[in-house]
């Protein structure tokens, strides 16, 4: 079966558009996705890009966008959501420590529906322990091992990585080899996958 | 008849996608695009926004985005192209001067071929003249009103009228009082003037 990976960083906004609806593209395109976290903003900040602190227009542009594409993906989110987050480390080190346990897409999905439709940030409380008790992991558990060692280590490689494949920000797919940035870019992705060329 | 508002720079890379395949999209869909060039370097600098310089990884990104895109359009640029462009400010003059006298498309049409397909930069000989002849123009009469004070203040203006809007980079559409950022947002943009929302 095709494998296409998902790179992305909780804390991404326009990432909540594909963490909500990629499980449905897997069964109706009939791929699988590997969810790939990572710490986004140690790239950009690393590269000095920075895309909507002190750009007013364009963080504005960006909540709109969103707005208007979310009901096409049957998404009712409430705009804006908080942002950005000063606890996206932890929330990353919580993903990473889901995809080596195989709970990361639910708790994603669950991070992101409380933070893009109850207001709550990721990697703070009540987020936090509510993702993880709504997922059916041990909220004290998880975050003790979020926090160790291994898992700081963990995600600081899988951000290394993202950094070498030439993956600048998230939400980004890897297929056939190629990168594809942006949520806008997932039928490309699998166009990439399947044929080597765009649709 | 459904009119948009296609806001560009000459200078704009992704534009050029846009530009080659505007006056089909026209046609295939029975609306009208209103060509509206701009200083979308003006409304970056004022605005801290710097899309490519210094980041070589994100500006290796929109190359090979444009190039994977490219075919879809019937499209064989070389890429890269030469970027940034010094003279982007004149080209834009030549545009709007066009856009007053009914040859705003085919002359940016010209441009971005010899540009994208010639390597030949915009607002600089030979691509100057060569677009100019190229679509009918007189190259000398037109350079010499495109330098006048009428039409600097016509782009000054243009330029104004676009951040008011919200505009911060390009190409953008204008649909229904809103704003769509980005080529890859065209059908969004039409969605949105004939239906409000997306298909």
């Amino acid at each position: 079966m095709i494998t296409i990976d998902f790179w992305y960083s909780i804390g991404s906004t326009y990432s909540y558009l594909t963490v909500m609806r990629l499980p449905a593209v897997a069964r109706a395109e009939n791929l699988r996705f590997r969810w790939r976290p990572f710490n986004v903003r140690h790239i950009m900040t690393e590269q000095g890009n920075i895309p909507f602190k002190g750009k007013p227009a364009k963080a504005a542009y960006m909540w709109r966008d969103i707005a208007r594409r979310a009901p096409k993906y049957g998404l009712s989110p409430r705009l804006p959501a908080p942002y950005p987050l000063p606890e996206l480390v932890l929330a990353n080190q919580v993903a990473i420590l889901g995809a080596q346990e195989g709970w990361v897409a639910d708790y994603t999905r669950a991070t992101y529906r409380r933070w893009f439709e109850d207001g709550q940030r990721p990697g703070e409380e009540p987020n936090l322990s509510g993702s993880l008790s709504d997922i059916g992991q041990d909220p004290a558990d998880a975050l003790a091992a979020a926090r160790s060692q291994d898992t700081v280590a963990a995600l600081a490689a899988a951000t290394d990585e993202a950094m070498a494949l030439g993956i600048f920000g998230a939400p980004s797919f890897v297929a056939g080899g190629e990168v594809f940035w942006g949520d806008d870019r997932l039928d490309d992705a699998i166009a990439w996958a399947r044929h080597g060329r765009l649709a």
